[in-house]
């Protein structure tokens, strides 16, 4: 199948890579020029998305945030400029559920149908395959490009019409956050009040209090160890797109809103490159404690 | 073994029945008297704390909260008045860590020992024997009261020293609130970005923002039914401990306290006896948005 891939950073590379190694020619696209090592491949570098869209049936985007998701579809020789009647635009990038919605018409209108199709899993899902794929748009174009997110992910879900992959990515990062803050919070409160912190989170594990980031974030909120994993940078981003839609919507988002501003207080710390458990740095700073100590 | 039982409400009825049910010789004391169906058993009804003491090798305590532990052991015709040298007093309550350090440190200097033992598992947990039990105090005192907490629970854990049990309930009550305030934003916000709640929960589970809270109460949520469960006024007053003690030891937990503001919140539309999954509706009603409508 003739695809394109615009956006061949950390993730759009081996994701792509991953399209290629699946026998499909892929036109590329992305700020800094195609990757050598995926027209090695067998990629074909292209100029602009103008020419990816004009040579592709499938286009797949991986670009930071919203404003480059608009820029690369609507911007001047962008992907809308190339595309003819019954291609398919997916994007793949984390953005604004809102404005995911305004792009889909737009290429609607234009004959063509959309998904948007945000991951989860990180690098080395996107490296071995295995990312989560949360996708919203039409049924019968999820059926047509499911074989393509088979090739990048395992548990892929269609959640609803266009915007709600986007919607259910951001309501991930909404519970991962306050899941990592609450863990936060009871294992500084444990630690200050003199208890092992490391037998409290066994202690809790298998009864309600039992989470993924439980398991995972605290044993490396108690083990000290911040390399992401996932850095505070992006999570900010993904809070950012929870805030700014809940504002436009009307959703009174609160804790959202505290794990926002400690994140914050993590960047002026110089936390933007830490992975998101070190959150509790901003509680330990307040509680004058750090855990483990 | 002579023991003693002390607060027959629905959690300590039950318990004492198991303890009953295993062999033991188990003297009974509550404000409203010994239960019949106990006596009936073979429970041996006694006038007061003192006299359950006098007669009991091992006194345990199931009572609603730190002021009735301290009335219970150190009230007029208290247990402390009935203690003598080597009996061992087990606290099951959930009650402040900090004054649970107090109460060891008077029942040790009447020559007896300490645990504080908080369960989890409600009332179901306690019929079926089959509590979760978080234990603080010395190792030698823990084993020789294993088997017995063996016959009221199934996962069985030394904390630490004397308070930890506490400390642990506490945490894990802190980390079940934020995590259902967590999943009822997240929900929240894709309900009203117009996503389907039980699809995003779906989409969810299995990945890093999967909890038995997102598995338990995020479906609760989804189908209304907020029968308890565990009831929003025991969880306030779970709250209150972690918030008051936190404010003594000089810990900030900026979103526990944000929890019981919505805990009140609904308690101030009648939902004190609503399951704590309910939360919820005090987000819906400052969204004017319900999830599922």
């Amino acid at each position: 199948m003739k695809l394109g891939f615009i956006g061949l950073g950390i993730m759009g590379s081996p994701m792509a890579q991953n399209l290629i190694a699946g026998g499909h020619e892929v036109r590329l696209s992305s700020r800094s020029g195609a990757p050598r090592a995926l027209v090695d491949l067998g990629g074909i570098a292209c100029a602009s998305g103008r020419e990816v869209a004009q040579g592709a049936d499938i286009i797949f985007l991986m670009v930071p945030d919203t404003p480059h998701v608009e820029a690369a579809l609507f911007g001047e020789d962008g992907v809308a400029a190339g595309l003819s009647e019954g291609k398919i635009v997916v994007d793949m990038s984390s953005i604004s559920p809102i404005a995911t919605k305004g792009f889909a018409s737009r290429i609607n209108a234009l004959g063509c149908r959309y998904l948007d199709a945000p991951v989860s899993g990180g690098e080395v899902g996107a490296r071995n395959g295995t990312l989560s794929i949360m996708v919203g748009g039409p049924e019968a174009t999820f059926a047509t490009v499911r074989p393509l997110f088979e090739l990048m992910g395992k548990n892929i879900t269609l959640v609803g019409d266009n915007g709600a992959g986007q919607t259910a990515k951001v309501a991930n990062q909404i519970i991962v956050a306050l899941n990592i803050e609450a863990v936060a919070e009871a294992l500084l409160f444990a630690a200050k009040a003199g208890a092992d912190p490391a037998r409290v989170r066994q202690a809790l594990m298998g009864g309600f209090a039992s989470s993924k980031v439980l398991e995972v974030h605290g044993e490396r909120m108690i083990k000290r160890t911040f390399e992401p994993g996932f850095r505070i940078g992006l999570h900010q981003k993904d809070l950012n797109l929870a805030l700014s839609n809940a504002r436009e919507m009307g959703v009174s988002l609160p804790n959202t809103a505290t794990c926002q501003e400690l994140f914050n207080a993590c960047v002026s710390h110089g936390g933007a490159g830490w992975d998101h458990s070190a959150l509790v740095r901003a509680l330990e700073l307040l509680a004058n404690h750090e855990i483990g100590s």
